[in-house]
């Protein structure tokens, strides 16, 4: 069992051999056995086929080829209009709109998503997350009809993988010991990074990847390029501003002392 | 393996065996090839054993049995420290200190560590995740000497389970109707809320659950007694101030239009 999570990896190309209804539900029944906050199950899980693209899906994931090639898109939802239905008919009222219940919904939803990809690896399906989903929360919310108080989170491309284009190597991670920590946590020193990232900017596609985006390190390509500044700070008040018209996020009077 | 996602518990009584060192780098080396954003790894995991127990850990964790019965407990945290001093020494001016890196971050965190549950528990142990790390993340973050822009998230309690004590039955979920959507959202009218309940509510242990909390309906126990808007709110604040104490929330200006 090892073997297989040391050397799984995303899936990017699919085959066009239709994923059954009963498969899903099989996978999306086990999954939802992953540990979960209080056993309020906070979340959804909404199925798109790319027969029936909805409207404004594609696009909200900058139409990457991931996407619009896979057979399914599973968007991942922080769900809390489920339970608060569920208290308001029990003479229960919810106290769930502030930011610790949406946090403990997105660790759920996280936890629930990742289950449901190895499960679904294991059945010999291919999976990629879609790192866009909390980027554009209006949009994937109008195409899904998501009601108030359910925030998309992940979203998984799955289908049965294009052998023919298959990565059959994992992608290289950072050495153990820069991310475990023993005890307290070690602080690195300047010989420590050196150590952690050398094997990973050694590697020729790395290097390669420097190269085509016309930049001198590795890690400018992050900084300049995939991850901006001003892209991130763009898309985190977007994220605030749904997470606001959600109710998980108050106005200043929350978020100061 | 089906088998064993639908069947898996948590264990939350454990025995005295320790668990071994290389063990452990053997499951988190395993659990780093779970995917995560742009392969930044933007999280860490220390651990803290039960013969060296750090000051304030366990009140953290409000001494929740749990807790302070496990040989270990591993405590997973947002970490932008190691890649922030990487891009710095690479001549590149990282831009994550905004709520969408945290959010990426945190969603990575959270994968990572359900992959590290789903490997510890195939390789015999037992783990249980502790639901009060985003309560106290200032005294977390002491006591583990974190430094600024790392963010605890999630803890494993985690040892071999104590077989005398272990549950050997899941705990109950809602139909997998209530969870998986086609589609688009299906909005629940009363009678499907009921439906998805019905099993839930008719549990002997659950019918006990509500007797001993002096509540009406199952529902109470979350709303008045478990997760209630006071508690809610209050570690809302605690947690929010935290995430601008570290750079990832600004104030009302980032989560303003």
């Amino acid at each position: 069992m090892l073997n297989y999570f040391m050397n799984r990896a995303s899936v990017r190309h699919f085959s066009d051999m239709p994923v059954s209804e009963e498969l899903l539900r099989k996978i999306t029944l086990a999954a939802s056995h992953a540990p979960n906050t209080g056993n309020m199950q906070a979340y959804s899980i909404v199925i798109t086929r790319m027969a029936d693209v909805l409207c404004d899906l594609y696009p909200a994931h900058f139409n990457q080829p991931a996407a619009t090639g896979a057979p399914i898109l599973a968007t991942v939802c922080v769900d809390f209009n489920r339970i608060e239905k569920w208290c308001r008919l029990r003479d229960a009222e919810p106290g769930f709109e502030n930011f610790q219940s949406f946090i403990a919904g997105m660790l759920d939803a996280a936890i629930f998503a990742q289950q449901f990809c190895t499960i679904a690896e294991l059945e010999g399906l291919g999976t990629c997350y879609l790192g866009t989903t909390t980027y554009n929360p209006y949009e994937i919310a109008d195409s899904l009809k998501l009601p108030k108080r359910v925030v998309p989170v992940l979203t998984i491309a799955l289908g049965y993988p294009d052998t023919a284009k298959v990565e059959n190597k994992p992608t290289e991670r950072l050495p153990v010991e820069a991310i475990l920590h023993d005890g307290v946590y070690y602080h690195p020193w300047e010989q420590d990074i050196n150590a952690f990232y050398k094997e990973k900017e050694a590697l020729p596609e790395n290097i390669q990847f420097v190269k085509e985006n016309n930049k001198e390190t590795l890690a400018q390509v992050f900084t300049d390029v995939r991850y901006t500044k001003e892209n991130n700070e763009h898309f985190s008040k977007v994220f605030a501003n749904f997470l606001k018209f959600n109710g998980f996020l108050e106005d200043e009077s929350e978020v100061k002392q």
